[in-house]
C-alpha cells in the first residue's frame, strides 16, 4: 500500500529469504515464491540474486515481487544458490537503486548480499571507509557491510564473515552469497528474526519469517540464534557463534504488529502472542460493550484475544479494501479528509447504536485512529473504547523500524487523557509493558521494547533516529 | 488473483458505477474511486467513460482499477456525466476489445453503456440484428443492446430505453451515458443489484454496491426497482417502471458470496445475512468441536455466525495472501499441487489437535476446498466438520454469474457422502434453501436461487450455461 | 516521427500487407516485417489480423510495428492467412481504438478488414446506415465497408465484395480475410496502389508497395488494377472485374513523396520517376550554383537527378537524425524556433560561402522550407535557389491524404514571387504539372494530381478536406 | 539498431555531453538535445545526472534517449550543472546497471561520472583498488576512476583530478559534475575527442562531438586539447594540462565511421575527410563502372568523393530501412540468411545490367559485405567493384571501440585476394593507409591507426581486447 505521509503506523522495511540448493530446479521461482510470503515486509522494491558456476545473476526493481519478475526473468536465472529481499523504503524518497540485494565484485569474487535490519555505527563506518577512499553508490547498510566484507576478505570468508559481524552494530539479519556458499547471520541482540528450514531434498532454506516455509516444500527447523551465522554449502549446514555475549533482544513489535500470524519466531507463535495480548488487554483494560471489533488486519487477532477473555462477542465491523497498492492514487486535497475511508469502511448494522471496544495494535500518530473513530460515531456508534495491544510508543526505533520523529508521536508528547480526547474516543487502555511480555512469553531480558521503554539494548546516536544516508 | 483454472468459485463478472453532476470537478477520479471499492466484482480490466458538452472521452483496459489509471489519464476525462465498469471476465481468455463501458457513435450521438448481468436471450437477438446487417465487435450483450438502443432511438431517448430494456431477457444492470444524460436501469427480475445515492451538491451517484457510496462522499437513497429505470438529468431524477409484473428475484449468491459485506442490497445488510446464515448453519448442522473458523475472507462473517449460535469459539486458523494478484505467476506442474498453500497458509497452533467446524461461503468444484482440507489435517487438526453457508451448487447459472459445467458440480454429480469422502472431512453440512432465504429475510419468491434449486426465474436456453459468443 | 503542427508535409496514411498461405509457418512474422518495410506508410499504430480453422487472432496498439509487437505476441498468432496494417493518423488526436485491422463478427463468420485510402462518400453511407440502425465504435471508413459487406453478404463472398466496392466512393486499397480467403481491391481510379507478389511456396503476397516483397522471400508479380478484386485462397488466386470504367487516377505523390524509392508502382519506378523528376526540373529551372543538395531523404533522388541533367555536383549539405520518434519530446516555447534543427542539420563546410541549389519534394504550408533556408543562410550560403519536385499544392485532398486547410497552403493563397519571399530564397522553381507526369511516364489522364491541380477524379464534397468522423 | 551477433562494423561506445549554466532553466532538456545528437555513438543505454545546491539527481536506463526519458522525468531534474551519456555495450549481454553517469557519494559529495573510451590499465588499477579494500557493483572503467578520484580527493578537486588522469591510460573523454563544478578531461593522446562551445548567455557545453552544439543554442569554441582538463564554474573556464607530451593519437575511426559527417574534430571537418577518402580511393583504386554506390549511410560520402573524382555518377541504389531499432525482432534461422534484406534493399532499376563501384567505410568481419554483394548479384548487377574507405582492419582496438576477436577480422586472416573472393567481388580495393591519413588531413603521429596497422600509441595488454569486467 501506498502509504500516504499521514499513515499512522511503524513500518517494517524488509524481508529475506534464501535457498542453498546443489542442482535445484527453479530456485528463483522458489525465491520469488518465498519472497510472496514475506511481501507484508516490504512493498516498495524486490530483487534476487543467483548464483551457479561462479556466474551471478541478479534483477532488482521498484514494486511488488509479482510486478518486479515475470516468467522469462525467472526462467534466466538458474542458480545452485539463491538470496532474495523485499523492501520498504525509510525515507519519504525511494531509489531503486537502494533495491537489495546488493551486488558487488570483488577479486573475481561477485558477492550478493541482503539485509534486514538498521546499523547504528553505519555513520561512523562510513566516514571511516571514506576516509580511507571508499565511495558509496547506495545509501544503504548493505553497501557498508560489503566494504567491510571485502577488507576483511584476506582472513578467509568465514573469517571475514565474523569479523565484519564484529564491527557492524544494531540489527541485522543478514543474507550473503559469496564463493557459492549461503550464509546467514544474525545480530548478537536478534532483534531481526531469522529461521533456518529444510526441504525434502535436503536444501537448506533461510527466512525472515517461518511462514514461508511451507509454500516452497520446506519445514521450520529452528531459529538462527543471536550471535550466530550459519554457513551453507555442500557439506551441509555449518554453526559458528561469532558472539558470545548474552543479550537477546527481539524486536517485541515483530509480535505486536510486523510479523504474520502464522510465524513462529524463537519457539513463540505470532497469532498465539495476539490472543494473549488481547486476554490482558481486556484483563488490564476492561470495558462494559456490547461488540468488540478489530482495525483489521493487524488488530483482529488480539481483538479475538479480547472478546475470548472479556466474553464480548466480537464482530467485524470495519472492512479494509484489499485493493489498493502502490501505484493508487492519493486523494487530492478536497478529498483527503475521507482517505482513510478509501482503506477501511464501516459495517453500518454492527456498529449502529452500540457500544464498541475496537482493538488496534498500536497508536503512532494517532492520525488515523482519530478518524477511524470519527467514522464509527459517523455510523451511530454509541460508545467507543479504544484497546490497543501495545504500550505507548513514546521512543525512536534504531533497528530498522520507520518511526515518524518522537515529537511526532502522540504517545510521546500527550497524556493519556489528552490522546483519549484527540482520537475521540469514551475510554483508551494501553497494554502494559509487562502484559506485552507476558503475551509474548519472554521475560523483558529477552525482548526489545525500546521504542515505548526508552531502554535501547545498546547505546544508540543522540540525535534521532533520522536515516543517516538520505542524500542521493 | 489470477484464477488457475481449478479454482473453485463462482465469479462475479461485473461492478457498475456512475454519477451525474453538472460542473462537477473530478468527476473521472471520483468513479475511479467507486470502482475501486467495487473491485472484488471484477479484476480483469476497467473502465470509465465521461461526457462534457456531447464530447465523449474513455480509458478501458486489462487490470485492476489502480492499473488502468494514473493521474494524467484521468485528469484528461473532465465530464458533467461519467460512468465506469470493472469486469472479470468469463471465458477462459478474456480481451481487452471486450472491457467497457461501450462507447458508440450513433447520428451525431456517443452513448456510452456498463452492463453487469448476462442476457439469455442475446444469441437470437444478435442473430436477428446480423439478419438485418448488424455487425459485432465484441463478444459482449452490451453491443446488443446498444444496437437495440440504435434501432428503437427515433422513438426519443425515453422511450428507446424502455422499448430496449422490454426486448432483452435475463439479468441486467445497465448504466447508459446519453445526449447527456445518465441513465440506470435493473431487470425486471432485479436479479442483479443497484441502487441510487445521492452527495451533499445534490449529484446524484448509482453503484452495483452501496459500499462504494461512503468513500465519494454519497449516502444511500434507495435501490432501483426490480423492471425501473431512472434518468438523471439537470432537472433531478426521473423514475419509469417499464416492466410493473411483480416477479423479483434477486440472486440470493450475492449474499453468500459476491457482495461486500458493508453493503446493503434491498434493503438487507450483507454482513447480517451471513451472520444469519452461520446461525442458521450452526441450528441445521450443529458439531461437536474446539473451534471454528472460515476460509477467509467470504467465510469469515458465516462462521462467526455459527461460532455464536453455537458458542464453539471462532479462531483465524487460515491466513490468506494479501499480495497476489493478475500477473502472479502460478506455480507449473511440480509445484502445483502446492498452489493453494501460495493463497492460504495454516496458523498451525490454532489447528493442532483441534478438532474444527470450517465453514466456507460454497462449494462449486471441491478441488480447493479438498485442498485446504488436507493442508489442515497436515496440520495436525484432529477432526473437520464442514460447514458450507450456501446449499449444494448443482446447476448453472445464466445471469451473469460464471459456473462450470454441471459435470464439474461435484454437488450435482455426487452425492452428500461422497462429496464429504472426496472432501476429505469428518462430517459436511450445507444450509438448507430455506435457511438461507431465511437469513436473507426475504421469501423464496423475492430471491434466485436456481443455481442450486434448478428452478429458473424465467425459461433458459437448454443448452446448458456456456456464453455466448466466445469466438474472437 | 512525431509530427509537431506546423510541420510541412503531407502525410500517408497507411500501409496494409498480408499473406494467404495455408500451413505456412510464421505467417504473422513474415507479415511484421512486411509492414516494418511499409513503416514510412503510417507510425502511429500497427495491427495484425491472422486467421486459421475459423479462428481469428488479432493485436493492434499505438506505436511502431517494433514496439506494438514482439516474439511471445506473433507467436500466438498463427494462421494461414494473415493481414496486417500500419496507419498515420490524420487528426490531430489518435486512438487506439482507430488502430486496424477491424475485426467484425457477422454470422458466425469473422471478418477482418485493412483500409488505405479515404472514402468520400463514408458520412452520407454512415448516415445512411445509422438511419437503418447502424452504430459505429471507431472513426474509420473501414468500419463503414465492414457494414457495407454485413448487409450485401447474404449474396455470397464474392458479390458481396463486388457490391460493397461498388457502394464506396474515393479512394481504397483494401485487404479483407473473410471465410479463410484473402482477398485485395483497389479502387476504379487506382488512387492507391496495391501489387501482388508470390513466394517460393506459392504463396501469394498483397502489399501496397513492391519494396516489402524481397524481405518476406517473394517476388513481384503484377499489380492489382484500379477496379479490380483478387480472391485468394487454397484453389489460388482469382481475378475479378468489378468496375470496367477505364478511369485510372494513381496518386501522383507516391511518387513524389510517400512511396520508397526502391518500389514500383504501376509498372513504374520510383526512384526513376524521381531521377527523371531532377532531370526535368533542372531544364525547367536552370540556376547557376556550386553545389546541388536535397532535404534529406525525400529529396535526395530528385536532387541527384537534378545534379546529373545540370552537371552542378552534388552534396550532402543536410544530415537528418535518425533516432528522432514518435515519443520524441518537442521542445517548449523557447526552443521552438530551434526545432527543425533538431531534426536536421547544416554541414557548414560544405554550404559556407557556395551558392547552393536546394531540392525538396514538396512546400506545402512553407514553415519548415523557410527554417531550413535560414540555417543555410546562418551557416553562410551564398545565394539558395530553391527547387521543387511537385508543383505548387493549392488542394486538399480527398483520398486519404492528410492535407492542411486550404488557407494554410502557401501555395494557394500566394503568388510564386510572395512564396519565394516568404521562404526566403534567391530563386524558387517547381516542377510544371507536365514536367511532372512526364518524370513518372504516364499521362495526365492515368494520373492524380488533384491537389496541385484542382482537377479531381470524382465529384468531391464542396467544404473542404476536413476528416469525417473526429468526434470521439 | 539491434546488433546481431554477425554484423559487421566496429562499434562506438559511447557519447558524452555536459552544461555548465548556474541559474540555466531546462538543462536536463538541453541534455536531453544534446544526447539525441549523439545518439549515433550509442543506443544501447542513456542517462543524465543534473546537480543544484548540492543535491545530485539522475536517472539512467536501457533504451535511446527517447525511451528512457519523458517530460516529467526531466521536469524533475533541475540543475546548474549537468551531464549525460549515451552508451552501446561492448559486452554481447548489456546490463542496466553499467548504465552511465555513475553517481557516487564521498564525504558529502556527490559526484558524477560520464566516460568515452576504454582503459588499458583498468585491470591491474581495479585489482590494486580490491587489494585495498575497494569492491565494485558495475563492469564499467567509470568506477575505477571514481575510486582513485576519491582516493587522491585530499588534494583538493583540481590537484585530485589531475592525479586521477596521470594514473589511468588509454583512452578517455570524461565529464565529472563535482562541487558544483563542470569538469572535462581528454586522454594524452586524445584518442576520443571532446569539443567545448559556450551559449548566447555564456554558459559553456561540453560534447563528444561538435554536432551537437548547435541544437542547443551553442557555437563551438574549441577542442579539448590532448593532456588538458578544463574546469568550469561560476568563474568560467579554466584550462589546465595535466600531461605535457607531445604524443597526439586521434582516433582515425572517427572520421571514417563514427563520428556524425557534420562535426568538426581537432579541425577537421569529417564530411570533408570522407570526400577526401573517397576521391583518394578513386585515385589509389579507379575502376571502369556505369556507377558509384554507398552502402548507406556510413559509406555515401565516401562514395560521393569517389563519383567526383572518377566522374562516374553517384546513384543511391541501396535504401537502408529507418524503423528497425533495439527492441526489432530478428528473424529466426529460417530467415537468417535474408536479414540483411530487412536492413538494407535495392533499387533494382539502379543496379540492374550495371557494373557497379560499390563503397562502404570498413570490411570487419565480411559477412555483412558477402550478403549485400549477393542481394546486388540477385538484382542484376553485372560486375561489382567494391571500394572500402578504410585500410584493412586487422588487429583489436584498446581504446573504446568494440572489435572482434582478431581470428574474425577477414582482412587479419585472409589475403586481398581470398577476402575479394570471400566477398564475391570482381575488384576490391581498400584505401592506404597513407591515403587516409592524407583525407584527414593529419599526418600520422597525430592520428591513431592501431587497428590498421598494428602500431598501437601506447603499449597494450598482449592478451587481446576483450573487455575486462563482463563476469556479473
Ligand atoms: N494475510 C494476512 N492475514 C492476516 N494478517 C496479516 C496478513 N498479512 C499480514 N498480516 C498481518 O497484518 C499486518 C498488516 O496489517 P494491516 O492492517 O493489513 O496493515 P496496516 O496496519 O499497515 O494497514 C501485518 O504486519 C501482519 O501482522
Ligand atoms: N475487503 C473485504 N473484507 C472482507 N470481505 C471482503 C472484502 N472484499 C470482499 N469481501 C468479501 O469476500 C469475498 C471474496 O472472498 P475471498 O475469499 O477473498 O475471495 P475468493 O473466495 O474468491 O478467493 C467477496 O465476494 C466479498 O464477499
Ligand atoms: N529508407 C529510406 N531511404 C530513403 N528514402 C526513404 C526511405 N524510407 C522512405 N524514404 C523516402 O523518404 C520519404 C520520407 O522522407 P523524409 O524526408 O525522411 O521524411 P519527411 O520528409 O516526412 O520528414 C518517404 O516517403 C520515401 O519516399
Ligand atoms: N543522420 C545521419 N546522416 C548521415 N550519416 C549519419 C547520420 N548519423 C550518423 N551518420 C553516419 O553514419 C554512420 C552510421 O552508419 P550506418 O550505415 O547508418 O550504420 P551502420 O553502418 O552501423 O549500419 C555514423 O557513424 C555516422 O558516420
Ligand atoms: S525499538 Fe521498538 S520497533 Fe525497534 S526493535 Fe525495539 S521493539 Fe522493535
Ligand atoms: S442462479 Fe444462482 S448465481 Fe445465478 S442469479 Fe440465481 S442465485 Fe444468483
Ligand atoms: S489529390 Fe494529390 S495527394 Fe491526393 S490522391 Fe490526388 S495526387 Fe495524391
Ligand atoms: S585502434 Fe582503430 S578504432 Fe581504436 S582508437 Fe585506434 S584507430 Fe580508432
Ligand atoms: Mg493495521
Ligand atoms: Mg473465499
Ligand atoms: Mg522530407
Ligand atoms: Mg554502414
Amino acid at each position: 500500500m501506498h502509504r500516504n505521509s499521514d499513515w499512522d503506523k511503524l513500518s517494517e522495511e524488509c524481508g529475506i529469504f534464501g535457498i542453498y540448493g546443489a542442482g535445484y530446479e527453479n530456485i528463483s521461482s522458489s525465491i520469488y515464491y518465498g519472497l510472496t510470503a514475506l511481501q507484508h515486509r516490504g512493498q516498495e522494491s524486490a530483487g534476487i540474486a543467483a548464483e551457479r558456476d561462479g556466474k551471478m545473476r541478479f534483477h532488482k526493481k521498484m514494486g511488488l515481487v509479482r510486478e518486479v519478475f515475470d516468467e522469462s526473468i525467472l526462467d534466466k536465472m538458474e542458480g545452485d544458490v539463491a538470496i532474495g529481499h523485499v523492501r520498504y523504503s525509510t525515507s519519504g524518497e525511494s531509489y531503486e537503486i537502494n533495491a537489495q540485494p546488493l551486488v558487488v565484485n570483488y577479486r573475481k569474487q561477485s558477492i550478493a548480499l541482503a539485509h534486514n535490519g538498521n546499523l547504528i555505527n553505519a555513520k561512523s563506518l562510513r566516514e571511516e571507509l571514506e576516509e580511507k577512499g571508499s565511495i558509496f553508490q547506495t545509501s544503504t547498510d548493505s553497501e557498508v557491510i560489503a566494504y567491510l566484507m571485502a577488507r576483511n576478505y584476506r582472513m578467509g570468508l568465514k573469517e571475514a564473515v565474523k569479523a565484519t559481524a564484529g564491527q557492524i552494530e544494531g540489527a541485522f539479519a543478514l543474507l550473503i552469497i559469496c564463493e557459492g556458499k549461503l550464509i546467514g547471520v544474525r545480530d548478537p541482540n536478534g532483534l531481526r528474526p531469522l529461521s533456518v528450514g529444510v526441504m525434502e531434498g535436503g536444501e537448506y532454506v533461510l527466512s525472515s519469517e517461518s511462514c514461508a516455509f511451507d509454500l516452497v516444500g520446506a519445514r521450520f527447523l529452528r531459529d538462527v540464534l543471536p550471535g550466530e551465522m550459519v554457513i551453507i554449502d555442500e557439506n551441509g549446514l555449518e554453526s559458528v557463534v561469532y558472539d558470545k555475549r548474552d543479550t537477546k533482544s527481539l524486536c517485541s513489535f515483530e509480535f505486536v504488529y510486523f510479523a504474520r500470524p502464522d510465524s513462529v519466531i524463537d519457539g513463540k507463535s505470532v497469532y498465539m502472542s495476539r490472543i494473549e495480548a488481547g486476554r490482558i488487554l481486556a484483563k488490564e483494560h476492561p470495558a462494559v460493550a456490547d461488540i468488540v471489533m478489530a482495525v483489521p488486519d493487524s488488530g483482529s487477532v488480539a481483538a479475538l484475544g479480547y472478546s475470548q477473555e472479556s466474553g464480548i462477542p466480537y464482530a467485524q465491523g470495519l472492512i479494509k479494501n484489499k485493493y489498493l497498492g502502490r501505484t493508487f492514487i492519493q486523494p487530492n486535497q478536497k478529498l483527503r479528509e475521507q482517505a482513510v475511508k478509501l482503506k477501511l469502511s464501516v459495517v453500518k448494522e454492527v456498529v449502529k447504536g452500540r457500544s464498541v471496544v475496537l482493538v488496534d495494535d498500536s497508536i503512532v500518530r494517532g492520525t488515523t485512529s482519530a478518524r477511524i473513530v470519527a467514522m464509527l460515531k459517523d455510523a451511530g456508534a454509541r460508545e467507543i473504547h479504544f484497546r490497543v495491544s501495545s504500550p505507548p510508543v513514546t521512543h525512536s526505533c534504531y533497528f530498522g523500524i520507520d518511526t515518524p520523529d518522537e515529537r511526532q508521536l502522540v504517545g510521546a508528547v500527550h497524556s493519556l487523557e489528552s490522546v483519549k480526547e484527540i482520537i475521540g474516543v469514551d475510554s483508551l487502555g494501553y497494554i502494559s509493558p509487562g502484559g506485552l511480555m507476558e503475551s509474548i512469553g519472554m521475560d523483558r531480558s529477552g525482548l526489545c521494547g525500546a521504542c515505548f521503554s526508552g531502554n535501547y539494548p545498546m547505546e544508540v546516536p543522540s540525535s534521532g533516529g533520522e536515516f543517516l544516508f538520505e542524500k542521493n
